[in-house]
């Protein structure tokens, strides 16, 4: 796979027009963002938790995005629903799995979430993925800090055993499909100092998983374009304040000449 | 009635002078902004939720903000405790259907928080007053999308019924009472991309409902300010992101100079 | 103690070394705002309230922030598991008593939480703090509205009670331990028209409790960099949207120059 700007575009400019609706069940931490991001990438996001609404939210949805930030009981319970739902309607499910490995009772969860029902993609940093498949990993709270080739190795591991698209994300994001790999090497170290990003990125997953049929490449476009947009904000933001408010402005108006200035992938 | 830029100004200077406590049970994805609208605007904002504080917590208020933006049940035990305590007390209560029509759970929500205590200000986009009377109006997840016309008759129907103002928002908001009618054409397209600004909204009607009898002339001051606040906004901003943070400067700033630059309204 | 711009630089860098896991269980309003600010002095965020992952989390934390600004059942459960579990480890806990007086809950929650585990560091604002030792003391939400003098005594007592050090934060900052006392009067007046900025101070309580033994010192520390990163921000700042953003580059870029030149302390 060639990983060109132009289908980039296509696809960010596929987002625009559908404005697929996008529902979240995140952590509050990241709420506001993540509705954000979705809306400045062109979707259209629906944040919502209640079990009594579940399936009819997901009935309406075309991606559902699940992350684990902020677990309590009720909510575990409405991400089952929401991904047994989203099986059933047949739309794309990304499972963002924060934190995991920093206590048993994410890890558990995680790991019934997976069971459960397959995500379409996962998206983590290399300490979550790696944590997902291993009791021995150990997350520092919800930072990366694990060595790549071994999550890369998990990651294809879970990639098959899961038949889902597993992103390694970090200084370079992996997209790994069974022996298929992409890299991407957007972005900018700024950005690990604004919350949520990670959450943002999973988020855009589900956008352009919306509209694109292979998970595969559709977790290609999303995780270049925040690439892109946070290294386009990077270059305007005076710090971390400044640069979660220029990401949005910069993803808004991502244009295909942003995409094919600065795109540096691997596919 | 006529509306002018003084007799905003003043409503706003009575905010800003009283700075009256506006009690807001609102979703989690808004709650920062909206907080620091009502800060902006010279209110004092408090968001709490537990229903063994409830009652306390309306008693202190000076108007009570219900938005039913992520729902769940033992929230909308608490909205019932304070939307009853409220009506006890005689303070206005803003209530925002965030989504209704999209889900069963939250239509039926919504209109038991009607029925149980009708707002004295109910405000919501087009799709969702439609959806409020009928069932067979469609929400697109939190977006408005539907015909004015219908929804400003439904509007003066559900002001009759439950006599409250309705505030039907859009590229035009309209400020409904009985056959009342104001119109109020401020507003830049690109707030529809900053989550929330409808919930901000929802609370500034709150804090002018606090300061001002009639909540139709609290309703048109609210949605003047912030359609004009908004547009001053986006004079200045460089997209989404930056809009939402200009958004909260204009609003602290506001002068009568700017309302009766920008003021675009039909009494 | 002579309190010096060196020392509170010296404090900040080790922040910025260590990157120390501080784990908060704070209101749905600041979280991301609180989640930012301690990425940008350095520490690493964790927010968690689930019960079931209460233990671990602290077990992982250097510093534990407690936040009582949206209470529930669930969270005050989680709260003493988490107070307690923190006593055991040895870990710092800064307790924050937002709107403590304004409600009945909210009083014998926070007294409850003192009365559990006594905090190392409390820290409130005047009306918050007598509230806590006086049922007569009425907060008018979670605005600062007490004599100073009142607070004074009311913050020793606590202090010699609870064997906590006690920040009563407010134009003035207060840092009191037994009979001991520092004043910082750094900060700006537009810091309190931006929403939870009082709950960034007790998470920076944390992140400077988790490399400095002395509950005292290291909340001098916190304090002044608050109002240090605050009166910066304000300096480019138009209006209380901008300031919230431009804090938070302030802080990630703070040097023990800006420290030097704008400290204002009595030890």
């Amino acid at each position: 796979m060639k990983i060109t700007a132009e289908e980039i575009f296509h696809a960010l400019e596929a987002v625009r027009r559908a404005s697929p609706v996008v529902h979240n069940i995140t952590n509050y931490v990241v709420m506001n963002n993540t509705a954000n991001a979705l809306l400045a990438v062109g979707a259209s996001p629906v944040m919502a938790h209640a079990e009594e609404e579940m399936e009819d939210m997901v009935n309406i949805a075309s991606a559902l995005v699940i992350n684990i930030g902020t677990l309590s009981e009720s909510w575990v319970r409405s991400m089952l629903i929401a991904v047994r739902q989203a099986a059933k309607k047949g739309i794309p499910v990304v499972l963002d799995p924060v934190g995991v490995g920093a206590t048993v009772y994410r890890t558990k969860t995680a790991r019934a979430l997976m069971d459960a029902q397959p995500p379409s993609i996962l998206r983590g940093n290399a300490s979550e993925i790696m944590a997902l498949y291993d009791d021995k990993s150990k997350t520092k709270g919800v930072d990366s800090s694990a060595s790549s080739d071994r999550a890369l190795d998990i990651a294809r591991y879970l990639s098959v055993a899961y038949h889902c698209v597993v992103c390694v994300s970090g200084a370079t994001d992996y997209i790994v499909e069974g022996e298929r790999i992409a890299k991407i090497k957007n972005g900018h170290p700024l950005m690990a100092r604004v919350t949520g990003l990670g959450c943002t990125a999973s988020a855009l997953c589900g956008a352009f998983a919306a509209v694109e049929k292979s998970a595969f490449t559709a977790t290609v476009n999303a995780m270049a374009v925040m690439g892109i947009a946070g290294e386009l904000a990077a270059t305007v933001a005076a710090g971390p304040g400044s640069l979660q408010v220029s990401f949005l402005d910069c993803l808004h108006r991502l244009s295909e000449k942003d995409i094919a200035g600065l795109l540096k992938a691997e596919g």
